[in-house]
């Protein structure tokens, strides 16, 4: 009988927004919460919606080269300091905005995140694969207890997913081809991205990522390697 | 009272091979194994010590610019192949060549290394800023139980130790300020480049590291921050 071709895959790179926590509740949480100490008036959903929604295309201007290279906090404040203006959000001081800003190293992990993080490290390399930055990423983790081996992705890699140099130069750094590593993510064109570059991939669903009326990424869209509904059913199918 | 200089420290980057790992003990003590496996009359301290003294050289190479960036595998593999003519060990196989070459990735740490780093950890964010490629690190934490938050150092930052911005790179992936930063390690004068960018310092003393007759870093060269014994004894004048 032929092997597993998972049997070779050695390191899992993960995407962290949506995949391994919950950056829309914790956003809400916490604007909320910065609403009523501060007594402003903000749809804190329309207001995390909105930040994300720039999340792309601030990506798009580093990608296209139309922006030098700049990691993903400073883009967040960019974005952020024009939400300000838009949400009539006032009186915050400079280092108010700037703990603002540094609410995406904040985020809460999904619960079956770190149980099932701490399963596949026992048997796998784990390292980020993500566009956030190493400090955003460094400090969710410490925070929230995530048992990363290392801290990879765009930053290190500099250039941001999907674009083939964050998966290739990831798996570089690992000292691994990229047939040993899967790319663990809950975006079906993440994955596409990784396999197109020789990834495997593993497709986690998180039908509530956007929210209570989420209407993309809802299944497998592709034949992923692996298609599983929490951290922890990965791991139970990876063996772990 | 003023507040204490070293109050503003939020991370610690640590020198490796010598300040947390025993790289002289753990080459010879698999070497002596492979010996005696394979029937080779080597003598495994010549061995060990040549391989550490074609570290700079190498190093130097890649510093000065006469070779592009290569990591330090590479770089370890290019002197195995020499001192393996030296050393007249003959009949290894390509793969047994390249697992002796994987013995930087399976040093034992120092016996208070681990609890050491894990009290510290507590307070500070821990990064290797070490001039080994990142997969030699991880693999290396990995095996040993090293509780790293990062693993940064010359490969992410492409520049070798004492070069200003192996530290300074490091600091700036993690979000920091070079005075926000403290280096750690055995090594007076990779202690001196940290400082000379503005880095906070600790000396780990490691007064056999080379061996029983050692001459080199027995003391404190300098006015460093912290001077310690041990990495627990670290942990403790740290406060942690």
């Amino acid at each position: 009988m032929a092997a597993s071709p998972l049997a070779g895959v050695k390191a899992l790179g993960f995407d962290v927004f949506g995949t391994v926590v919950d950056w829309r509740s914790s956003i809400i949480r916490e604007g909320e919460a910065l609403g009523r100490a501060k007594g402003l008036d903000v749809s804190w959903e329309a207001f995390t919606d909105a930040w994300r929604a720039l999340y792309q295309p601030g990506l798009d201007k580093v990608r296209t080269g139309a922006m030098p290279w700049t990691r993903l906090d400073d883009l967040h404040r960019m974005s952020l300091d024009r939400l300000l203006v838009d949400f009539e959000i006032r009186g915050l001081s400079d280092s108010e905005i700037d703990h603002l800003n540094r609410v995406w190293h904040r985020l809460d992990p999904w619960p079956d995140s770190v149980p099932g993080l701490t399963r596949l490290r026992k048997k796998y390399v784990l390292a980020t694969l993500s566009n956030g930055n190493v400090a955003l990423m460094v400090n969710m983790a410490k925070r929230a207890g995530l048992p990363w081996d290392a801290i990879l992705g765009a930053e290190p890699a500099r250039h941001y997913k999907p674009q083939p140099e964050a998966y290739l130069r990831t798996a570089d750094f690992l000292g691994l081809r990229p047939e040993e590593c899967m790319l663990v993510a809950a975006h079906n064109s993440d994955l596409a991205a990784a396999a197109r570059v020789g990834f495997h991939t593993a497709f986690v669903r998180r039908p509530t990522e956007y929210g209570p009326t989420q209407t993309r990424d809802l299944r497998a869209e592709q034949a992923w390697d692996v298609v599983a509904e929490s951290m922890v059913d990965l791991a139970a199918k990876l063996g772990c």
